[in-house]
């Protein structure tokens, strides 16, 4: 048969375009004793998927040119010659951009679609739910009490990492970029206040006025000068988690600003990157945690559904303009 | 009698200068029954004195404007009515800038100079010291065989970091700003290499020559270009304790430079601002190893010593023109 994929028809200068991916025939065999035919049903849209276009050492490796962008997916079983998979079996797994799969079964794992939607094994159940549980309860340590502000708050892993502080007793402020996602925040998903950076003229003040305590936690996933506007409101024995610096991804050159380091060490300050991976041998932990709170309904989820796999490309472009609430997700 | 203070006359700008400072006479009573006269024998001169000779926040208060700087100072008991303490001992404490003092014994503590010279209580066996060891292996939390790089190794904390590094079995490698201090730190302090900044012209590639497997630790002292040049050559999972920024004190405006986060993020690396106060319930620990390993000759030291009262204010402008080796004291 003849299926689909989106290669990486060329390297982005700044903000990827379209011309950057390219549609390609691909033809696949039979499947053999031992293999499934796999058809995609939702694609993951990530930030970091742009450090990928780049030909840069980072913790993932670079996208190659004329090969197609991977990600993570959720995928039907449409034809099984596996004793392990039927028919309508709904896995997940990391794979190509491409509508239609050959798997020995060996790189998927199967999902409940009755706990959760399936989408979210992509999300709140999958890397994004993670990366806010361990960047947050392992690295920020938030106490009850203390304040917790999250920068692209609106974002999968931000909305994530919000309830988890308020269900930790904190004072719980976000920041994002449209009086939508500020209101959202705070009527749908229990935080204390949220700041629109796109029409706040004074951020240093706006959390200043937010925090009247002083910020003990930042969880970043921005950068930029609204995490400078943060640090300047931190407090002593603060704790900030890298998790993203989205609104720098795009640079061409090296971004300036002014220097931490006289901030960080006068009040004791402390700052970590990390990515999921470093937290592998703790995953148990943390799905289970996510799954009593989605349970006891303390924990609530979005996701900015777009429809078509051809609009993968567009959906990742629209990352870097803020359009999506929650995850980013493709369906198929 | 009469005795002598030197006060803070004026805020400096930028690089203190000595009429940022003003010698005045004071007048002491007789001491009463349980008091002590004491005579200043070493005065401690300290990087961080430049922070507090500034009106803002940070962790010690600000000096007052008319009113003595202060510091550790070693003292002589020249005359006690108090019965924990007789003429000819020897005691430690925190004092202004002052020639003579009467105490009521509460604020000192005794120290043994058969143990180590009298001088070493200011440095090696006190905060200087304690905040090499803490800052290091708390920290920085070194392992055999990793790379360590410490800015500012000549001086007083600097010297003693490389050589607990060496202790751990790491390779060490010293930033410093002469070829004096750079061949002292080799030959008679373990040091493995060091990098005369004020002569290397790509100081990026000098770093990346010297540490071959790149940097694990990188123990930062003074901020600036130096640490931007450490930071490219980071390892992933590296620890950068943040114990001083002394090329950034004098600054009069923020300084500026390259946005630290992306690398932090993408090489999941820590940065911890800390000061010595921090670690103040585990002292005892960091003062035994200490001592243990001065006793087994693993641990040397060096101090710069000016003489005469009157030159502590040039002793502290010293500090930041690198006139000093190791920890700079006055002897009075």
């Amino acid at each position: 048969m003849t299926t689909e994929q989106i290669v990486l028809a060329s390297r982005p200068t700044g903000l990827p375009v379209s011309n950057n991916f390219r549609m390609e025939q691909v033809e696949l065999p039979e499947i053999k004793a031992g293999e499934i035919l796999l058809k995609g049903m939702y694609y993951s849209v990530d930030p970091y998927m742009r450090g990928r276009m780049n030909d840069a050492k980072s913790y993932a490796p670079p996208f190659e040119i004329d090969a197609p962008i991977t990600g993570s997916v959720v995928l039907q079983v449409v034809e099984s010659k596996s004793e392990h998979y039927k028919a309508g079996d709904v896995v997940v797994g990391s794979f190509p951009w491409q509508k239609d799969f050959i798997s020995n079964g060996k790189d998927v794992r199967k999902i409940d679609t009755n706990l959760a939607p399936a989408s979210y094994y992509l999300s709140i159940l999958g890397m994004t739910g993670l990366t806010a549980y361990f960047g947050l309860m392992h690295i920020g340590k938030p106490k009850a009490g203390e304040t917790v502000v999250v920068s692209g708050a609106a974002g999968a892993v931000g909305i994530v990492v919000g309830q988890i502080a308020k269900i930790q007793g904190c004072h719980v402020v976000g920041i994002a970029g449209s009086d939508e996602k500020t209101k959202l925040l705070t009527s749908a998903f229990s935080f204390d206040d949220a700041i629109n950076y796109n029409t706040t003229t004074d951020m240093n003040k706006a959390i200043a006025a937010a925090c009247p305590k002083g910020v003990d936690v930042y969880f970043d996933n921005v950068g930029g000068e609204i995490s400078d506007a943060v640090i300047k409101n931190i407090n002593f024995h603060a704790r900030i988690p890298l998790c993203g610096q989205i609104s720098l991804y795009n640079s061409t050159e090296i971004p300036m600003g002014p220097r931490l380091q006289p901030m960080l060490l006068t009040r004791s300050v402390l700052m970590q990157g990390f990515i999921i991976g470093n937290f592998q041998a703790r995953f148990p932990e943390g799905i289970q945690m996510l799954a009593q709170w989605i349970e006891e309904g303390k924990l609530k989820f979005t996701e900015t559904i777009e429809h078509g796999f051809e609009n993968l490309p567009k959906a990742l472009l629209g990352l870097f303009k803020g359009k999506n609430t929650g995850k980013m997700i493709v369906e198929a």
